[in-house]
């Protein structure tokens, strides 16, 4: 139970997931009694849903990860790590230190056999469906071959819950050429030819055309386009309200026009592109921002039984398996 | 006398440029007979600012350019690099493929002494005044000691052409503290930090707040974050557009907004950023976009004058021999 806000807003969205008459069952991870008293403030037939899990410590967003972990074996990551391990629940889903939740992924689940290393998805929208980023930041260093990897757990992850049967994943570069980029773009340009879901190069202006389901890069290049939409995006809606606030005309003009701007705000919000699944570990994953609102826990909940239904990580491994 | 549209688009702002009182001798670089009926339809004192130096050859942008320049010694490119070289120009501007600038400019200017590679210089808009990026892609693959250069490089044009005799230069990471990034991005900030204006990581969201003057990136990742801009203010807009006529309210209100969308607009074309210098080599060298109009080559004129009366190039000479 982590995330800046936590645990009043965690359980905050856990209730109102419960609301939901379809809602799966909840394993809470954190300190007991805690946990009683949200569980007691249930209506009984919520509280059938809700097992309570007992962690008594925590680990801060300013620990080092990996060190966490290992120190911190009662911590609320690392025993919700393990429950998945043992097969007790189907997702973790945390809004804490995403390293930590990686690292105790990746030390307790293991990677799945065949994947170099697992990375963290990220939806963004466009001016169709939204796209999936693959890696958003897990590995700052890949090597060519690691994109190849990317690629796979891409394509399935579209198959199997954005419903395309036949995803078309690019690769970020700086144009489109095959001899474009860096030594590691031109060589994982050619290894990824021989995957027939491979499209090509795209670069950062195509982002939004929604003419491809997927694009893999680099984790330190991949932070930074999320950042730089975040930063572009912030930019222009605080020099339009400027705009706006210039005369009596355009004053009256954006009250008539506000609602307009609605939809834009909604979909350039981290709430809708949701928690980040982390692919490649030996169980289903889910990162949440952690800054993450009530609202967002509840989304990510909602997006942790997707993730379960579609039984994606043992549709990855599948993947893998075949190779 | 190079671009997408040349040399039609390139005489034209040629000509709007010598309309200035104030405008600087011209070396105009093409075909004899273009630029003979160009000087022909100019008035006098016009004409006389304008010397014609003859140039049988061309360079595509879709021609090998380190090749091409070797090839063809007398392109418009190599030949006006070679003005600068004999001392004839101050300046080599040109909208041709920036790739053959590059080259042209380093095999017959050749590196400051000192540089361990010359870098493409953008600048971006702001809340404030506008920054500087460094590298925006001339180098997709680069050591962490080029980016020591890339600040150096960038602190002399921030102090002798934006005005700001303390330029505080950020380094473009995906975290603040010093231990994030990529290998490459941790020593390069281990060795920045000997560097009194430096002052640290910036990520993606934060390049628009204008709390720093420039800030230094390997030449992938700047290219990558200047077509994210581009990318996501296109979506925006369009975005916009879109839901301004989802109601009738809305599109009486974004009727009577619009001259507020205006200064944003202009803020975000790549006409204001204007034409990008190429700094490091021994000579002032500016490379316009491909796609200029006549707008865009009548301000990358103007900005050549400053750069010629900045002495640009001495300066940064000057900055490498003293260390």
């Amino acid at each position: 139970m982590g995330g800046d806000d936590a645990p009043q807003v965690v359980l905050e969205g856990a209730r109102h997931y419960l609301d939901d008459a379809s809602a799966a069952d909840l394993s809470l991870v954190g300190p007991p009694d805690l946990l009683r008293s949200f569980v007691e403030s249930l209506a009984p037939e919520q509280a059938a849903k809700v097992k309570s899990v007992p962690a008594s410590e925590q680990i801060g967003f300013d620990e080092h990860p990996a060190d966490a972990v290992r120190r911190k074996p009662d911590s609320s990551i690392v025993v919700a790590a393990k429950l998945i391990k043992d097969g007790l629940a189907d997702v973790f889903f945390s809004a804490g230190s995403t390293g930590a939740v990686m690292a105790a992924a990746t030390l307790f689940l293991r990677r799945v056999k065949g994947v170099s290393r697992p990375a963290i998805a990220t939806l963004i929208p466009t001016r169709k469906a939204p796209v999936l980023m693959l890696d958003s930041g897990a590995n700052a260093d890949v090597k060519p071959e690691y994109l190849v990897d990317f690629c796979i757990l891409a394509e399935v992850y579209c198959r199997e819950l954005l419903g395309r049967p036949k995803p078309r994943i690019a690769l970020l570069n700086i144009g489109e050429e095959a001899s474009k980029g860096s030594e590691l773009y031109q060589k994982a340009h050619r290894l990824l030819k021989a995957n027939p879901a491979f499209i090509g190069n795209i670069e950062g202006r195509d982002l939004f055309s929604g003419d491809f389901d997927a694009f893999v890069c680099d984790g330190f290049s991949g932070n930074v386009v999320l950042k730089t939409i975040e930063g572009t995006a912030g930019f222009m809606m605080h020099e339009l309200k400027d705009g706006f606030k210039s005369s009596l005309r355009t004053k009256l003009g954006a009250a008539l026009a506000l609602p307009a701007l609605k939809p834009l705000k909604a979909k350039m919000s981290a709430e809708v592109a949701g928690a980040a699944p982390l692919l490649g570990v030996r169980g289903n994953v889910l990162i949440g921002h952690g800054s993450s609102s009530a609202a967002a826990i509840y989304y990510g909940l909602k997006q942790s039984a997707a993730l379960a239904e579609a039984k994606l990580a043992a549709k990855i491994e599948a993947a893998f398996n075949g190779r």
